[in-house]
């Protein structure tokens, strides 16, 4: 009978049996009598000993091959095991050299070379890590909301009208008129705490920004939450906390080896984010640095990383809430303070330097928020669709987003958030 | 010490205690000294008796209540329990009529007019049943195929060539340039095979399809999936079955509620879903109907029709497999039957009478890859990111594609796609 074949990373457990494993050549040692060839499947790798490698004569790595062989302890092999006694068959030759080196420990190709081939790029070890921890981080983020009562929505991206932010949104022909891509599923999920109540989507966002920065993206997978029936911001941030909490958590336990292979470690997050004000923020950076930032309607990039120096200083914290954010740059939507109306219940999220999340509790009452559109140059016919849900009846709500690609390149440490995309978009690169 | 809000379908489990209930004015019945209220919130409805109904006075259903009350037993009740000796407060007074009838057992709106007012509309009980179940066939989905070793991905849906089908595809001016919406993830999730060998994505395809019909769609959310080292398309048939009961197995389990509210019932998948060659079904459909489709290279709608009747009474199935389909109809990189290069091992789905889901097994082979294009008149240059994966070692593979509308369409039994998609588009609509 034909062996079935089995994973790479379930080998080990066959010690004393025949088993066939199937994969990419990974690397092959010739050492004359002793060579050592590595398999790598879809989950892991495995050692198998060969004498003759006349089979893989001519082969390449990345040729696709079956290896059957017997499962042996060895405490010098990788994982502790390997394949003796292997018969190899060569499913798919590869006759030419990969476009960079995937089988060292280390990727040593440069971003550009390595975004150019990423078909064959991401498949290092350490890319895969990555991107199976992102994918960790997605099914984290839902299974938590799902437990505390979030409906999944899937809203549409091409939209007949760009007024949400303004600028920077990309125009699509559509039928012989003009559509826009999404930038965010605001409105869209703000409607649906109309329905559901406390809603999540996790979904590409499109921004049409014309510049090429390390951490900015072109087309990114934003995680969105929105949620009624809220007393303010707060309630929105202890949501924030909750579901961050869990991501990390998650990664931490069933993502221990991917973590290990990139070099990377979970930071904790502590019982409460600690807060701060937005003003007594810059009161602050005025009186620790050189800078005065008083009176700027925003942070600066250097603004966040002196706030998160100080948080993890103060608080022992890799993670700011910063609250008290100006009206005059946030969203026409965004609910004014109850004391101060020159400033918001919008807040921002700040990670190991940089803005991860930006939220909010938005404007609940149609009358207010028809102020607010018109405030900001937004006529209401265009955005008729969206005050709708609000003339019957939207609750007192607010969300947040958190930019995906931004998360895992701020957990694990990389250089550029194109490293964080599997095929990233930017103003000069459509594909692969 | 204030009550803290519970969820109206918690509320029957509090007998004899006092609890805060939100939610929106769903109805309010008067009949002099006892009037009856009943509260929607984002999980369900609970019914108030109120003596006094004046704080409601002014208030038009949807109107955002605060309701106080002691949870009494009581078997006429919805649910079987009401609240009593109610203090009623109002958050958000609504003064309009909304546009269209949501409180009663039935929407009879057109649908026009129902799609024109969706943020008002999917309040509607049944359409929250309907979203639910949709949010519940992702969930299943991802659940499923995780389980078995697959790994989430998300790719780009701006590319820089149109050329996996050719036409109908939406143009966007990128910084000047031409980019296009993807019409699906094909390329990637096969490229991501090179990587991960069993991928799955959940996001929207676009299709500048210039025709309105009702179950078509110009953005949907496509459920995607390919797997590695796979014998023929019958493995990936075989995942195909196994996903599609796990995700009919949660709804049944998870969502009865839901089901019932909408009058649907879930089909049974049957252990071996039956299989019929393409050119059988052709010649059992001359055989039996005044209809000779012999020769077409395609089916009609109406032959799907036949065959799935044909399948509910020779094997009590809702579920068909058609294999062999010929190789001119199917994309360049189908992989052609090894005994007759003029079929292919692609399949469909059907499903109560129509397509459901297309997949099939691909080419692996780079040098046939890049004649399989060719002869379809696409240029390797072109999809050189593509081809590329193929150039270093691509194990046989095979995938398919879900339309999660569409199976929500057939599966509850709607008469247009559009009903299925919150906020639909088609060539007319962009909005809301």
């Amino acid at each position: 009978m034909e062996l079935e074949r089995i994973r790479t990373t379930q080998a080990a457990s066959y010690v004393g049996q025949r088993v066939k494993l199937a994969g990419w050549l990974h690397a092959l040692r010739k050492l004359g009598s002793l060579n050592f060839l590595i398999v790598r499947d879809g989950f892991g790798m495995f050692q198998a000993v060969l004498d003759d490698v006349s089979p893989l004569s001519g082969c390449q790595v990345e040729s696709i091959l079956e290896v059957e062989g017997t499962v042996v302890a060895e405490p010098q092999a990788p994982g502790g095991a390997e394949l003796h006694e292997c018969a190899v068959s060569v499913l798919v030759p590869v006759t030419e050299a990969p476009p960079l080196v995937i089988n060292k420990r280390e990727l040593k190709a440069s971003l550009d070379v390595f975004l150019d081939h990423a078909p064959v790029g991401l498949r290092h070890p350490t890319r895969r890590a990555l991107f199976r921890i992102q994918a960790g981080l997605m099914t984290a983020f839902r299974a938590h909301l799902t437990s505390q009562g979030f409906t999944e929505i899937q809203t549409p991206k091409l939209v007949g009208s760009a007024t949400e932010s303004g600028a920077n949104v990309f125009a699509v022909d559509y039928f012989g008129r003009k559509a826009y891509l999404a930038q965010s599923p605001q409105f869209y999920k703000q409607l649906m705490v109309g329905v559901f109540e406390r809603v999540f989507e996790v979904g590409p966002v499109f921004r049409a920004e014309p510049h090429a920065t390390t951490r900015h993206l072109n087309e990114y997978v934003s995680l969105d939450v929105e949620l009624g029936f809220i007393r303010d911001h707060h309630d929105v941030m202890a949501v924030l906390s909750g579901v961050i909490a869990a991501m990390l958590d998650h990664v931490q336990q069933q993502h221990a080896a991917d973590l290990a292979l990139i070099g990377a470690t979970v930071p904790q997050v502590p019982k409460h984010i600690p807060e701060i004000d937005f003003r007594e923020a810059q009161a602050l950076i005025a009186q620790h640095t050189d800078r005065d930032p008083r009176g700027e309607p925003d942070l600066a990039p250097a603004d966040e990383k002196w706030l998160c120096d100080y948080a993890r200083e103060q608080w022992e914290s890799d993670f700011l809430f910063v609250t008290g954010y100006p009206t005059e740059k946030r969203p026409f939507y965004t609910m004014p303070a109850s004391h101060d109306p020159t400033v918001t219940n919008g807040f921002d999220l700040l990670f190991r330097g940089t803005e991860l999340v930006t939220g909010g509790q938005r404007i609940h009452l149609y009358s207010q928020l028809v102020e607010a559109a018109k405030a900001k140059g937004i006529s209401p016919e265009v955005i008729a669709g969206y005050l709708e849900a609000f003339r019957f009846g939207m609750p007192p709500h607010g969300g947040f987003a958190i930019g995906l690609e931004r998360f895992v390149m701020l957990m694990v440490g990389l250089g550029n958030l194109r490293e964080a995309a599997l095929f990233p978009r930017d103003i000069h690169r459509l594909a692969p």
